[in-house]
């Protein structure tokens, strides 16, 4: 059936493409990354847990592993290693006692706002390298075609988790990226 | 400056918010590619040095890291590997003794062409995520938007060798991904 919508060389030079500028995005986001986080003395799997625990105001492991396009036994065994570290809890719920349930402590939760207050510190490639797109268009590009693929490829849910987090950045932190709403979830 | 052109809270969710679809859009290539070449016994970053190889009809070290992402010592170390192997030879140019550059040998070339013949013998979720898209607008997406931000992170050289790349797939390869030209370069 797909052969009649695509040649197969059509079809790997589309993906190659994607391979070769995916991996370039990706080790240049994953580097920036690793230089904001590094004074925390968490690696990016572990402060992925942490900024989703955040956002999604407590969250399964198994949300946790689809989000973080992790293995659940990866979520689990950082998630721990945050729980000895006084940054996460674990819990189950009454309604599912089959899942277990992470949320961030309140020192998990500073921590996460003192992150999102010094990220500016650190340099951020991606930034830069999309300003010319902003002067040009008003706005940061917003990869809608690569949204889209993602929602094919990892389903609706996870593009709600998605946006979740982002209104919620949206809403709870001022123009200079502080928090706003310290009294209020998340 | 920069100030001026964007608040830090834009900034901060422009750049997370590629941080995560960078990510999950790695993780589902990095997959795919692993489950195409490991028939081979190669890693994904002895494949891309191959591939790059193949498809710059040879190049330098220093060429290898900047295109496929990856520190110098790693190319030259997984690429000292695959001429073990007997799939790359190593050479200096008169023009240029300070670079060490490598070239195919007749059995890395035909592995490569091999590979791309069997290319569509493992999923890749890529293509089958961009079919909405293909059947909307007649083509497969070239994702302007993120190609335009890593020519700013990489710069101009980049690109041109991606671009390169595929225009060679796009002339040696026929429609059903066999290599149609064997007794011409590449």
């Amino acid at each position: 059936m797909n052969d009649q919508l695509y040649t197969l060389k059509e079809a790997m030079i589309f993906s190659q493409r994607v391979a070769q500028l995916s991996k370039a995005l990706w080790k240049s986001i994953e580097k920036d990354w690793q230089q904001w986080i590094k004074p925390y003395d968490l690696n990016i799997n572990e402060h992925h847990i942490l900024w989703i625990s955040f956002h999604l105001k407590g969250a399964s492991i198994s949300d946790v592993a689809k989000f973080g396009v992790m293995h659940v036994s990866t979520a689990f065994n950082f998630s721990k290693k945050l729980e000895e570290r006084g940054l996460l809890s674990f819990s189950k719920r009454d309604h599912d006692k089959r899942n277990t349930y992470i949320e961030l402590t309140e020192a998990g939760r500073e921590l996460l706002i003192d992150m999102m207050a010094n990220y500016h510190k650190t340099p951020h490639s991606i930034v830069e390298g999309a300003l010319p797109l902003k002067e040009l268009y008003g706005r940061f590009p917003d990869f809608m075609e690569v949204m889209a693929v993602l929602r094919n490829i990892y389903g609706e849910d996870f593009i709600q988790i998605f946006e979740k987090s982002f209104h919620n950045i949206e809403t709870h932190f001022d123009d200079e990226g502080q928090f706003t709403d310290n009294r209020q979830s998340p």
